[in-house]
């Protein structure tokens, strides 16, 4: 098991007339948490893309339980349950205080620079392996 | 069965560094999908916020099939299977071409401008009698 | 004198929690007007951009005069006054109706795909010499 | 004069297909350097908005002198020059470390929720009055 957690405020770009985040501009602060995630097992994904490896997203699912405003704090929690094989599934929960505010889950997989399917390169089959082998 | 196609060609903006469409920019489309279906069945959206009704995203589904890139031209093809009643449900289908890119639904619900839960509105309902008397 | 016009319609996602367009969010309408002036001069910006020259924002002005709103239409008045030589500048005049919203000056160069600045390529020189002769 | 200075980091997001920061991306930088900065004088945006007060851009001018791409760090250096009267002129120097990336300068005036002019509160009358004899 592999957590983490990233704190977001919300900007005013991201709101939208309804007075609330806009549903779209929640997937930056996804994207936010895995970027924190890397940092934290040190393997940012600025390096993984130097090495000429992608992780698209194939699928989202998100489910908006309360909305968020304007200078709101959000707490983006991560999960990553089980160790990545060729695909890669993330959840999130995130939350404001005590409240949870979405429930999320992403999928990717890794793509060569041509935007080919391609198996996770080794630096990242190590890391996996010593994460899940740390934390469980 | 309640069917409409609109026609969004990627921004500049709306790419990231990867070459292709953020994948979160993809939600911006449904909802300008939505928008124009609104329009051709004769219920503009801007109505019906005029009347303090809120149609908010509740969930979001998205698969990534294919990337798309700046100045493609997409076609949202937009279906509402069945009949709303409290809760709407809402299949997309992108193509550019004959390339299928993305397939996503929505869920969206009916609330009031303090953002609580209410029933469509009387507007709603008679128009969805009738353009689902005709279609099916 | 090089002029174009492109109708532009404000996304939900586009605005913010002021009830209006997000003011941010009118700099990508200025570049749906550049990319539709280029394709009716027939010189597609992708096509700009598969020869390997790119032509970034070095500098933006813009004056807010009315706010809009979701829904709005609005009609994106490109003028190019003079040839462009290394550098190019654009003015734009964004109108609902007869209210002007918006006025705003891009001013643009040339670089290669490393980000250097180069000289315009010779389609582009042809291509200015060609309308601006046309023109006026 | 008073000065802030707002962290800020790039995200995928906010890149585009030329690898670099689209253009349009550094506004809600500006918007946030604004927000820390009313937090730091203890006179936060989101206070302003529940008096029914709201602060539009009504101009924006940027000049930008380096690209910046994901995951950059970017320190936006925030100054207002004089104590603002009816109109407020903010600027901004943007940095990644040594390197001025852009400078900017935002206009703002005073709005009531029906968007007509207003002058200034009172609690911003006297905040501008303590923080500008405080600094010079």
């Amino acid at each position: 098991m592999l957590r983490s957690t990233t704190t977001v405020r919300v900007r005013y770009a991201e709101t939208d007339a309804m007075g609330i985040t806009y549903h779209g501009n929640y997937l930056p602060w996804l994207e936010m948490a895995r970027v924190n995630l890397l940092d934290e097992i040190g393997l940012p994904y600025r390096k993984i893309e130097e090495l000429g490896v992608f992780m698209p997203v194939l699928e989202v699912q998100m489910k908006y339980l309360k909305p968020t405003r304007f200078d709101d704090e959000v707490q983006v929690h991560l999960l990553i349950k089980e160790k990545p094989l060729l695909r890669l599934s993330i959840d999130y929960e995130l939350r404001r205080g005590d409240d949870i505010i979405m429930r999320a889950t992403t999928w990717h997989a890794f793509m060569n620079a041509k935007g080919e399917p391609i198996r996770p390169p080794e630096i990242w089959k190590e890391k996996m392996r010593e994460v899940f082998a740390k934390k469980s």
